[in-house]
């Protein structure tokens, strides 16, 4: 049995499998025994960026406290969004670039949150302040889940701090930000080979807001228009998931990698709180969001403010 | 108006003041405009600190939020701990060394928890990470605060990080660990000079555990017997303060520096759960702890498990 298990949230995004995979390359570098698990599928996007690295991709688990005796979170700290028994675990590290919320401790532990695009940013001072060297492929998975939480910098959450580590980074890749972020970012970016549970799952967030549970999905395309042909069967979908989970609300965001605008699709009791977060009018269920790509600091923040008045 | 202040814990003790006051110097340095204030009075040890390397005490404030835009938390975390408004304004940062509870945030901010002794250890890190050297008084205080926070490196809270800041900074400081790091304890550790409200209240926290509110209270002494003239009229001020703040339990730590065991006085109608926790019987409500010198890593753990149970 390893002693400590490294993992990122439910529905991995390529920040959530490569900085597990990263950190735990560090710790065990440290001489720790350290292994990085996943809570959930390997997305087309992550998928790419294993393929260009030649990289395993971790363990798939659903139950952790099995596993290993202590537990290092990176990319969340919400509980909701962690394993299902995370509270059978006890948490040892979190390195995240996110909100706080529900995150409760018995005890003092490692806990480095920083405002920041991508945890994969906050690896790379963590590699400088213990003095490793950062290696060629795990280079190659930082500067990628650097792209793909600030799509390629685009993204308000991108901070100066992440562009000079996607630049140190990419060199140690040898990979070319342009050529590889944008090859890598349309990986992702195709709704053809997903399936509508695909596209409501892959990339879901659940949130406590006030007294109610909202998820929030969100997926890239080339084109929000791509989205349309699958509206129908896309709303039967969430509206089951929306009772079998017992949502007030369900947002999905169509993100336009190349515009950088979203459109929203809305669906549950709390659907006119998305028209006053954003104050906009949904147009059976849909509005587009000019300039919006960031769920954390663009589409979180006023939801969880309306919530709460 | 300053852009930002800084502070510790209500009922400050010595790590919230010095390291308060030593990083707004950091942040000053790095060209933010920062201001440490405190949310209560001086206690008698902190006083021979800022007495002996000469600064000057921070501004004294109860209400934060229309003082500064931003607020930086030092050596706490919990809300109940801080400042009567802190829900009023936008905390960016936040440096600690305790357990996480309750902690909420609506964006990402820089919060950074290490499982370390004293938060002046973090702050040693933090100056090392941006390069900027160290002034000798605020050596002087950095040092104070970990000699006080792990008794001079007795607690169990102390780490090999917290000895070797410490050590660094008292060559800074020009001060003897030793001699001057027990002539600091024992300025504190002195009931002669102190009413009862000031021994249940000068470094008195409030903690929610499961469904109950416990307020510990701790206070060092050279002599655990000392206490014992005070009882009667410790109880009654105890009692009104359980009544007042509506406390399920209130728990008072009389820990003596010289043979690290602590006396502890219970009161309150979730009493029994002392008893469970520490597995002791109390005696017209005291007990002997050996061992026990660490409100957070030897009393908040096991209570905190028997509240949920």
């Amino acid at each position: 049995m390893n002693n400590t298990i490294i993992f990122g949230h439910q529905n991995p995004d390529t920040d959530s499998i490569c900085s597990a995979i990263a950190y735990s390359t560090l710790k065990n570098k440290l001489g720790h025994q350290c292994e990085p698990i996943r809570l959930g599928l390997i997305n087309p996007e992550t998928q790419f960026v294993l393929d260009y690295f030649a990289v395993k991709a971790p363990r798939l688990l659903h139950h952790v406290s099995k596993e290993a005796e202590n537990a290092i979170l990176v990319d969340h700290n919400e509980p909701q969004q962690s394993a299902i028994d995370i509270n059978e675990i006890r948490i040892v590290e979190v390195i995240d670039h996110h909100r706080i919320s529900n995150f409760e401790s018995k005890e003092p532990l490692y806990f480095r949150i920083e405002p920041v695009g991508c945890t994969a940013t906050i690896l790379n001072k963590l590699y400088k302040e213990n003095q490793i060297e950062i290696d060629k492929k795990t280079a190659g998975l930082m500067v990628s889940a650097i792209i793909s939480d600030t799509l390629l910098f685009k993204s308000p959450t991108c901070t100066k701090e992440d562009i000079d580590a996607a630049h140190e980074l990419s060199k140690i890749a040898e990979v070319s930000l342009e050529k590889y972020g944008l090859d890598m970012l349309k990986s992702g970016a195709n709704l053809k080979d997903k399936t509508v549970e695909e596209i409501i799952s892959m990339d879901a967030k659940e949130f406590q807001m006030g007294t109610s549970t909202v998820e929030i999905a969100q997926v890239n395309v080339v084109d929000t228009s791509e989205i349309l042909p699958y509206k129908d069967n896309l709303e039967q979908t969430i509206l089951s998931e929306i009772k079998e989970k017992n949502l007030d609300l369900f947002v999905l965001i169509v993100t336009d990698i190349l515009t950088n605008n979203s459109l929203i699709l809305a669906l549950g009791e709390k659907q006119k709180k998305v028209e006053q977060a954003f104050h906009i009018t949904l147009t059976q269920n849909l509005a587009t969001l000019k300039g919006v790509v960031s769920r954390k600091k663009q589409v979180v923040p006023p939801l969880t403010h309306v919530f709460q008045e």
